[in-house]
């Protein structure tokens, strides 16, 4: 099955497309750009939302849902706000269809909108209309609220999980009392962002800030999480907004202090959406498909019996069936294959899937009283008695979430470049890597070095040292130490 | 807080929508008949949903996730589908704005599609689309796939849950290699609805089959399960149909069968949606708000602590304390209320909000070593014991779950009459409640019954007994036994 697998430090992209094809995590829509995330894609997808999920619900958050449907005029409420995504919006004009003799099936003319809807492309306009409503004293803050939904930016250039037309996210819109709050509520959602993306991603993550280039529509601030794909090439993989009080003024969002006067509300929002399968892949894979990390794969143990007749499976079944109840005790998610393939054939398919182990059990392994468990990671084999198999396996698996994670940062750290001379800069954009370096912070050096290697910058680090520093393309003293990759 | 709730025998439509604001349920959106669905709604959606998802993986079934946007050829494909949802498709067009110096913000003409998308009003076109690439085999089958999604159909007179323009809810789509296979598939999921309806919801429901003139757009059968709401009024709360081989046929889905021959896919679809939310507030609410099933209210306990000064909080706290970490161990919901409102105001609040029980405690408890416990379901108040409260508050909240149920089911039995005349019928739909009696199986009949006393055929029920019934409209024989009432 996976011969025809593209080589990675081949054909990286069509590798990734082939990957997940194979392994059933998604296919294209018929709409442009559109995703079918498939059963064990979304199974993955759901393992990671729900490890955000308890996070954000244990500090204190809430879930809500909030329509669809956003009214062109609200969209144009921020300035920067739609400038940033008016290239991008589906819009609704019509509410009916009708049958034409000529025609067929024809959208009915008569239902055209008074006023064009716009499929939300982000949520901050549509909340905030709501937010003037809920919100009048200090007594209403905060407000901390998540929504999980589907979102539309009408994209070009598509990718499944990198860059779709529509997606599935978090957006969380949090209301504050003052800037002091909504920068700790920023900071705070970029903490549990490093740690969905390194805990249970199993990523390593630079965070840092955006440049005013790069920050969202919108906000004053934009904090993110950058990791290293396999090519070396930069994900960004979730943002944390500071949007001071932008939206509170476009919406005329004001509350009542506790020192009685009138004052705009402080806002911030964060978002993380189906992109992180994507990271998953592009961080994890190898030549024979999917590695994924046991705390958010969807089955963390395979089971290949290998027999040859009904007798044989009876036997074996008595024989694994109480590991398999222990485990499932535990919480482990299990699969038993017992399909008429061979066990061949089985591996190579459970590699591709990226299964954390796959144990394999015949009729010798009875005879031994053990079972061989393989390491997607590492591709190692061991042998377990019997008797403690299912406390092994459990610690297998923890070994395996940070052994990925070690192989990651390995890679990352090996490939980010300290440099001080633009041509290094320059020649490490070439040869894959990101580079950690001085910047004058202006616009224009940001935007010739972008033109120049295609590389941008990712963020600001959160532990810069720019002292010291120069900029590696004016020469002129670094007002911030940032990182420059090419990025999906 | 409660006393200006409008009363339920008076004006129940204006209790309902002050009964979703005043709990803190649901707003209305901007877009017309759009709904926001408040944390607290949102956690009570969530707790079906979770109820219902743990019940379909049970059975086999697994989630994925396909396009919001559906081409509209595709639609067109069925031609009872298309007719069926024609009038409230919220079709896209365009997919840019842009700056006009005279009218602001506006749609780019520009960039209008060729062909126009709807917004999926339900999904089974898309699905079968991508069932046609996925389907080769009877070994691809069954397909057992279910999505929780948001939908759109576009209504002219909303209410917040019963009938939005946007709503969310879950959509199964499974494949078949028999007609036998897609027929039990569809019974066992009205069983499941059943099941969620009764078990969870405490709102029982009558099962049976629709009429031709009521069944699903493209379905050959449909299921329901209906429920008989305060009012007497009757709500369709979930369906499940039978879709014999009309999508397969329109998407050219065929598979190889066992005997190697070439034949259509049969199919089944199934959803249940927000509505449900509607159905707990109709059946179950009182004159002092809402009263919710402890097995999906988002809190189940409630502790109103009765205070003076702080000394009585860390006394209360201590006390109160190891009843409140045994209940979580148990995996209770408990939320406490230590804001500095009255303990009346909180008394009327948590009923509003329509908590199963809610736990007084002061210092006078403290001193006897009790609590008074009350419950929202019969407002009974309950002396326990410090010693064996956990295990009470326990068994408490199992019997809140029956008595509900119970009463709902007392209250529809009353209320659901056998009739043999078209009089008695007439009279009853003018009073409120169900009437089963016998249907001649005519179209005319049914159009001209409803056309009279705006009562339409609810369901066939699944335990009907139309033997030597008459029709109580024409006089002829029955084909079978109906039930008729008003419906949302």
């Amino acid at each position: 099955m996976s011969k025809d697998l593209p080589k990675r430090d081949k054909d990286f992209s069509g590798w990734y497309t082939q990957v997940v094809n194979r392994a059933g995590l998604a296919d294209y829509g018929p709409v442009k750009g559109t995703m079918v995330i498939k059963p064990y894609g979304f199974q993955l997808w759901d393992n990671i939302k729900e490890s955000f999920d308890r996070m954000i619900k244990a500090t204190g958050h809430v879930n809500a849902y909030f329509p669809l449907f956003i009214p062109k005029s609200f969209l144009a409420k921020e300035a920067e706000h739609v400038e940033g995504f008016a290239k991008e919006c589906a819009v609704v004009t019509h509410t009916r269809l009708k049958s034409d003799d000529t025609h067929g099936i024809i959208v009915d003319p008569e239902s055209k909108l008074e006023e064009e809807i716009i499929v939300r492309p982000t949520s901050e306009t549509i909340i905030w209309s709501m937010y003037k409503k809920w919100i009048q004293s200090y007594r209403d803050l905060p407000v901390l609220i998540n929504q999980w939904a589907n979102v539309v930016r009408w994209e070009m250039r598509t990718r499944l999980f990198l860059r779709t037309s529509e997606f599935l996210w978090q957006e969380g819109h949090t209301a504050h009392e003052s800037a002091e709050e909504a920068q700790e509520e920023t900071l705070n959602i970029l903490e549990l962002y490093r740690k969905l993306s390194e805990d249970y991603l199993a990523v390593p993550v630079f965070t840092g800030i955006k440049t005013e280039t790069e920050k969202f529509a919108g906000a004053d601030k934009t904090y993110c999480i950058e990791a290293m794909m396999g090519d070396k090439r930069a994900l960004q993989a979730g943002t944390s907004h500071n949007l001071g009080q932008n939206f509170a003024k476009a919406f005329d969002v004001t509350f009542q202090t506790r020192d009685n006067k009138e004052e705009l509300v402080w806002a911030t929002s964060w978002g993380v959406s189906t992109r992180l399968v994507g990271a998953v892949i592009l961080t994890h894979g190898d030549d024979k498909g999917l590695r994924l990390p046991p705390r958010i794969a969807p089955i963390q143990v395979v089971i290949v019996p290998i027999f040859k007749d009904d007798k044989q499976v009876i036997k074996i079944k008595d024989y694994i069936d109480p590991i398999i109840l222990a485990l499932e005790k535990k919480n482990i998610r299990i699969h038993q294959d017992w399909s008429d393939r061979s066990p061949g054939y089985k591996f190579n398919e459970w590699e591709m899937k990226g299964v954390p182990l796959r144990i394999e059990v015949g009729m010798r392994d009875i005879d031994d009283s053990t079972l061989i468990v393989a390491r997607r990671d590492t591709s190692e084999k061991i042998k377990l008695s019997h008797k403690d198999a299912t406390n092994k396996i459990i610690d297998l698996l923890e070994e395996i979430q940070d052994s990925l994670f070690d192989q990651a940062k390995k890679f990352r750290d090996k490939n980010t470049y300290r440099v001080s001379s633009y041509d290094d800069l320059k020649r490490i954009i070439i040869e894959g890597g990101f580079v950690r370096c001085g910047w004058d912070g202006t616009d224009e050096t940001e935007a010739k070095v972008k033109e120049e290697t295609k590389a941008t910058i990712r963020c600001i680090p959160m532990d810069e040292k720019p002292k010291d520093l120069l900029c590696v393309y004016s020469g002129n003293p670094a007002k911030h130490e940032v990182i420059y990759a090419k990025a999906y």
